[in-house]
């Protein structure tokens, strides 16, 4: 075994196939120590598909395997179920999945994949029975579960895991109260209390107290446990027997445990940041994790009187970073953003447990007076901002798009209905990253927002638009705005004109062309598009014009008109649903000059976007250039 | 005083004018039996205001002016501010602001009038400091005023008043956590206990728990008292002075206090329904509370040994009710809800208590382990039914529009990509009533729920089409739908065919014309539409006709090319936003087709509605018949 760990070189990537799985369940051992020896093993198979994916969450998925291999194993069966309303978990909960046989081995290779394992769970994987991903549903789901199986008359018992940080979500608190009034003693919830949550500990961000008298209070039988031993985890679920009411098990765990530097406990602060809660480890760090494991699983196997495991290994595929050239939204956007702070005095940043995705690391550093940490607690910081914006502060209010525009979605309305101005910016916005899903692909913000009265929504194009529209939404826009921010960085073969300057519902010509338009927003479709027309210029001698319109949910119809001129067929893409999109809001206005003569096609989403790698899922769902060449020919030839 | 009090007859109303008020706040007694005596009269004046609009909360006013008197004479003051998250005790607080000369007296008789005083409270009303009406953001946004205060070095205490059943929804339960931890000691929550929400007791509904102990456990002070005993509730606020945590008061109340028979305490069993939530009382009702409330304010000024209190009196208006042959969409509702629950053995409802209001009285008597009530608690509910439905039922889920297409918006995108099948239904859908003002005004929730991938939106225009619709989406649709359904009984001018049948994006039309076609749907608007057809032939000898189009965020494109026929005009009604409406999704249907020759106008709302009577508002925001005759000789004339 210290032969093929010294073997180990960046590059190489080990996981343990089926067979050992198969192997070791068999093995005459006591159960809780089966169970570490499996736990262990999902951890390398995790770290695998991780690393092989390039991004996913090791921390949470290490912390919590103790926990979902012994419930996988021994606890749950018959009507049963087990999921984790965490989300984060999924390589770890998919490798416990694949170790048992119930999903098939080779998607091992395709976390993040298309057709493969989505980055959150979703219905579609074999052994999983709900998706999560967005924070605090899983409670409410499992009661809804069991009241089902009460009135079908079927036994069953709910098994569900929930991170720490997510206790900061109303919802979850909300689920807690009927409950208990309801008698569902069926549901055992186990919190995976890591102490930390994104890249920080829970304590810093939103403390959550004495949690074993507030779910005590709350009417729950709570027990509390260390989470990453098996025995006392067992030992906890067997006292839990016969207990009437529903139940809830803090498990106290380490985050990343199993390797020694993944391991919350070896930050040497509480205020240093946590470096393996998401993306893939480097190459070294790797290495060096892969090392730890596989060295304690030969000794555990060995001291269980056991031949040593058998490792297989792959090379892992070379992946190119971003280019230097590539455009980078959100260091435009931390940028801009000082740059507004420093002639604003009023102006305060709020954030939900994103500090870093946001890019507000350099506001809170400079301004941490004015910098307000919410937690995972969209509506209470949304409905903070309307309390501050009441009393003459300008805050700024920060998720991902997906949260942001949904989860305080009568929340922004409330404080649209005050008329105050508040400017909410919308990070991770579109289909792409693919890697983690429906849950975070943010398609559907646009719709959600559109028509609060007051809320202008744009979407800067290059970071040089960040900077302009954010000035524009702080000094110049008369109400509310929402920023939407397309977070990967992203190569773009276009420039904005030197002279450029936002004009409300206008948009800027990037290509020019008289046959066809294509009428966008944002560097994802914007690229697309201009690659398009090149090719369209080339191979068909076609004209046409890409407009880069920033403008979301307005538009200037003396401008579009003019802009359309004499295109016969004017093409609208939006990064979101069709319905309730950009193109729904030129078509308004379209209509309105009767007898207009283009013919109008709107390219978009019409389902649940696919998860996977970008170029995956942009060719999936039709939104790359060679989609907008076909579409745009066949229109033509209509 | 007996005198007035019995010449008190049905059609009289009474009130107390600003004079006596002031008599009152100058009179020389103890402070605690000054504000008695100033509630009970705000009491009078509440009523007065509640029976002349004919709606309003009677028993929330009621149960809280005690505390709100109290604060508002006493303790607020400065850079103080005092606003109830409950929203349902404005007529309470309006008659408190009128009393103490903050609001012109004249607006007393204009609540929920057109530019009077809004159903629920708005800024845009003087001594209102924010928005309220949707439950749970108060103690959000009092942190926010909090934390601005102490940004811009300003003193300034918030007295946030909250509900009981209020405490059922999650927000109120996130926001506890980071005051603590932001220290937040400027707040002091008050909890109008007074044990019923909506009809019926909290308990019933879903039951608080050990409320101070979990209040506690979230790291607030708490104290608890009689809220209707001044002197107790003043000695609580005493004792509160110099603690450093935010503070917390449990105010036992009685909802009606102060009229024998409106009080809760009065209700000979806890599962009666108690009748003075929300309504005006009739008009025996009315005359035996006011002959209580002022035959006790006489008593308490004569025993302050100050002359009797001078009441103004006024005739009651004329109101007619709603004529016999209205449409009742909530009825037919009930009655088509149980036809198909005895059709699907697995069809559970799901209430968030609203039971009355969303028809679901008779489907919860005749199959109560097939009713799941939820308590306001939107986000829970709608996970809940997610469960549910991965586990084989078919959730039927009730609020009003305006909260279940906000609230829970990212819990009805998480279940819709699990693609199973769930009924969402939107009472008071559309901008009347229009009393209750813009939290209840339900015009955004089109477009908040259209852009979701398999989510049918439909809506009925009369009684007849709520079944054709809900055994539709219940038989039919492929996947989940919401209902929109206008509560209101209406008046309809028209009638569907004998034998018509939905058709998937297909409309019917109801008033045949060649000139000008105008699609809408809904009784408010299409009863609009047909009065304004009858018009335009009569005196102008225009065709117009009439479509009613049920789907709301799909369209049938040759349908509609063949119904739009050679009209040269075409109107989208929307009882929405223009943003997100209906008339946007036709509109990207008929871009498409291009050269369409049909000049198209869209009406709807574009700013936050007005609060008013019907007819007001209607005609304020130009949606009634006149204002569509208007817009069509326009749009002719352009």
């Amino acid at each position: 075994m210290g032969d093929l760990v010294g073997q180990a070189v960046v590059g190489t990537l080990y996981y343990i196939p089926y067979s050992e799985f198969q192997r070791v369940c068999a093995l005459n051992v006591p159960s809780e120590r089966r169970a570490a020896i499996f736990a262990d093993m999902c951890r390398l198979n995790a770290l695998y598909m991780i690393a092989r994916a390039g991004s996913g969450h090791i921390g949470s998925s290490f912390s919590s395997l103790d926990i979902m291999s012994w419930l996988l194993l021994e606890e749950v069966q018959g009507g049963d179920v087990f999921f984790s309303s965490k989300g984060h978990d999924a390589p770890g909960y998919y490798s416990v999945l694949i170790g048992l046989g119930k999903l098939d081995f080779e998607l091992k290779h395709k976390l993040r994949k298309i057709d493969g394992l989505p980055g959150h769970p979703d219905i579609g994987t074999p052994g999983i029975v709900t998706n999560t991903g967005s924070l605090g549903m899983g409670i409410s789901k499992a009661k809804g579960m069991v009241l089902a199986n009460r009135i079908a008359n079927r036994p069953g018992r709910v098994f569900v895991m929930t991170g720490d940080g997510e206790l900061q979500e109303g919802q979850f608190w909300e689920s807690l109260i009927s409950a208990v009034n309801f008698g569902l003693h069926e549901i055992t919830a186990i919190i995976d209390h890591n102490k930390l949550q994104s890249d920080t500990f829970v304590k810093n961000v939103s403390d959550l107290g004495d949690l074993e008298a507030k779910l005590r209070a709350f009417g729950w039988r709570v027990e509390r446990c260390n989470g990453n031993d098996i025995g006392a985890f067992a030992a906890t679920l067997a006292a839990l027997k016969g207990e009437t009411r529903p139940k809830i098990i803090i498990a106290d765990t380490v985050k990343g445990k199993g390797v020694s530097f993944m391991e919350h406990t070896s930050l040497d602060s509480d205020v240093a940041m946590y470096r393996f809660h998401s993306g893939a480890p480097d190459a070294s760090s790797y290495r060096l994790a892969a090392q730890e494991i596989m060295e304690r699983l030969q000794n555990r196997l060995h001291e269980a009187g056991s031949a040593a495991l058998e490792f297989e290994k792959v090379e892992r595929e070379a992946t190119t970073p971003p280019p230097a050239t590539a455009q980078r939204l959100i260091a435009a956007y931390s940028r801009a953003l000082l740059e507004q702070a420093e002639k604003h005095p009023n102006l305060v940043a709020l954030d939900a447990d994103l500090v870093l995705d946001t890019g507000l690391i350099p506001f809170r550093d400079k301004y941490p007076e004015r910098f307000i940490e919410c937690g995972i607690a969209e509506q209470d910081m949304v409905s903070m901002a309307g309390g501050m914006a009441l009393n003459g502060m300008l805050p700024v209010v920060h998720s991902f798009a997906c949260f942001l525009s949904a989860r305080p979605n009568e929340q922004i309305y409330n404080n649209a209905t005050e008329k105050t101005k508040i400017i909410y910016v919308g990070s991770l916005a579109g289909v792409v990253p693919g890697g983690p899903g429906h849950s975070h692909q943010a398609v559907r913000d646009i719709s959600a927002l559109a028509a609060i009265p007051g809320l202008t929504l744009v979407e800067p194009s290059c970071e040089a638009e960040v900077g302009l529209l954010l000035d524009w939404c702080i000094n110049e826009a008369p109400g509310s705005c929402y920023i939407r921010l397309v977070s990967l960085p992203w190569e773009i073969p276009y420039q904005l004109p030197e002279d450029y300057r936002p004009k409300y519902g206008q948009g800027v010509t990037l290509v020019e062309g008289t046959d066809v338009a294509i009428i966008a927003y944002g560097p994802v479709l914007l690229s697309a598009a201009v690659q398009a027309a090149g090719i369209l210029v080339k191979e068909k001698n076609l004209g046409v014009k890409v407009i880069n319109l920033p403008w979301l949910n307005i538009v200037d119809s003396n401008w579009l008109k003019t802009t359309i001129g004499s295109c016969k067929h004017v093409l609208c893409l939006d990064n979101h649903y069709v319905i309730g999109g950009q193109g729904e809001v030129l078509s308004r206005t379209m209509v309105q000059w009767g007898s207009q003569h283009a013919r109008v096609h709107h390219l978009g989403l019409k389902e649940v976007p696919p998860s996977g790698t970008n170029p995956e899922v942009l060719s999936r769902i039709r939104l790359d250039a060679g989609a907008i060449v076909e579409i745009i020919e066949k229109e033509l030839n209509r």
